[in-house]
């Protein structure tokens, strides 16, 4: 199977997170001929939002996506109205920066302010989830804005997302907005999802509604020693990329290819400049 | 709801695999009043099958599943052979013991010898732990011993095992042997499995099926600081262990109630008499 198109490459902000700031990450993708970005919100409000929009704009860079809304479920009314207050200016800042997408992890359990999880009701949270979705879908739409419901891995159920299948996802979407040109669709991380037997079945199913709007890529390591912090670099772990990739274009899939890398231990301690350098080569080499 | 029928209380050998051996584990549910136990064959295996199977028997604990078979992928054909003879001789000891099932875990992508990912066809890797688990089924039926499939979380996939959902197997159950008076059934550990969206479905499925031969229960900790050894205690996470129990006792499951906690940082510090009434206090308070 042939390699992907280099051009679609695209890097998650946090994958270089630790080596740099927002206008050095811009400066790094273009000195490495990287046509695609997908910015965390705290990265940006660190640099400035209209700075960031502007120092993207002037690089020519596509705005994958950004990340993040949701975290929808909360303990109480109050809480629920500050997450959805929250997903609104992430909409308003997703439309400054122009970015395909809101990539919307959508919460575990309610947990109270203090951070603690107050509910074992995962159910109520599913609800919760629905809910909130459906009610910042309208502002996203006006805003222009397209929200992608990223299934989590099942390993984060709890304190993250509920939602942690693509069959999820896809069900939400068929409930609240099932045409993806309506605003509503999903981001495919292999991450959380290469794992599902039912993977390729739900790719098609999503892409039959038009709502794949983002693709992430990183591997999965064996061992896996941390759960949020232990990301592998395409080619180092087990995910067998091409397969997936190809699902996501017999699917229509034609956007670009996210890497996103959380790694404490081993990507966050290199220079930034390997780590793209890296990113390049593996996606033309492995995925 | 009432609190469950404290007879129905079985330990995993691995809660205390840290404090004690076999015999002493043996002494200890007696001395708890704890009726149930589930033994892992390497602790077994150093204790001396025969002198286990007398004392658990004198100790008239009812022996609620062997743990474990499966591993079924492999490298090559010599391999998958390896790992056949080994689950027939996993059989042959649930059969000495008594036991209940033969829990499978059912491997993982196929290793080399030094334990290796060698491939990333999970798909592959699943077709073999089909063909594992048909091949061993006529043994096993022989043997007067059930198997029971115990879907694992998602983040086990890669090493340890490729069936991750009860749906999925559940699924194996109906093309293999839908019958489970026929010796093919399931095990449901919450740990793995609470988060899934179609958890109450699919138990009702299993019990449908008579397939329902051994229900873990321990509980998923926030955070979660290890993949492998870091359960929670039951009552000091996040799962709804009432529902899920309901859910079992729905679908005709009358069986026992297994703790199993592997929990380097925690349980394995503490006394081991400490661990079995803890055990004992949270399966009637919480459970």
């Amino acid at each position: 199977m042939a390699g992907p198109d280099p051009a679609l490459l695209s890097v998650n902000t946090a994958t270089v997170r630790a080596q740099w700031r927002m206008p050095q990450i811009i400066d790094a993708l273009v000195r490495h001929g990287i046509r695609g970005i997908s910015p965390w919100r705290d990265q940006v409000a660190d640099a400035g939002l209209k700075d960031t929009a502007a120092r993207i704009r002037d690089a020519g860079l596509t705005v994958t996506g950004l990340c993040r809304g949701g975290m929808f479920p909360a303990e109480d009314r109050a809480g629920r109205r500050a997450a959805l207050d929250d997903n609104r200016r992430a909409v308003d800042e997703a439309a400054t920066l122009g970015a395909r997408c809101l990539v919307l992890v959508v919460g575990g359990l309610p947990k109270d302010r203090t951070g603690r999880v107050i509910s074992k009701d995962i159910a109520g949270a599913r609800e919760m989830v629905r809910d909130g979705i459906g009610e910042l879908l309208e502002y996203a739409q006006g805003a222009g804005v397209p929200l992608a419901i990223e299934p989590l891995h099942p390993m984060y159920a709890a304190d993250r997302a509920c939602v942690n299948t693509l069959a999820h996802a896809n069900d939400l979407c068929d409930e609240l907005c099932p045409r993806g040109r309506d605003g509503l669709g999903v981001a495919v991380d292999v991450y959380h999802v290469w794992w599902d037997p039912g993977l390729r079945r739900e790719i098609e199913r999503a892409g039959a509604g038009e709502r794949l709007f983002a693709y992430h890529i990183c591997d999965w390591l064996v061992p896996t020693n941390d759960l949020l912090n232990d990301r592998g670099m395409m080619g180092d772990g087990v995910i067998d990329l091409p397969l997936i990739r190809r699902w996501m274009e017999a699917a229509g899939y034609r956007g670009m290819h996210e890497v996103e890398i959380f790694s404490t231990a081993n990507w966050w301690q290199r220079d930034g400049d390997e780590v793209l350098l890296t990113c390049k080569q593996r996606h033309e080499a492995v995925t």
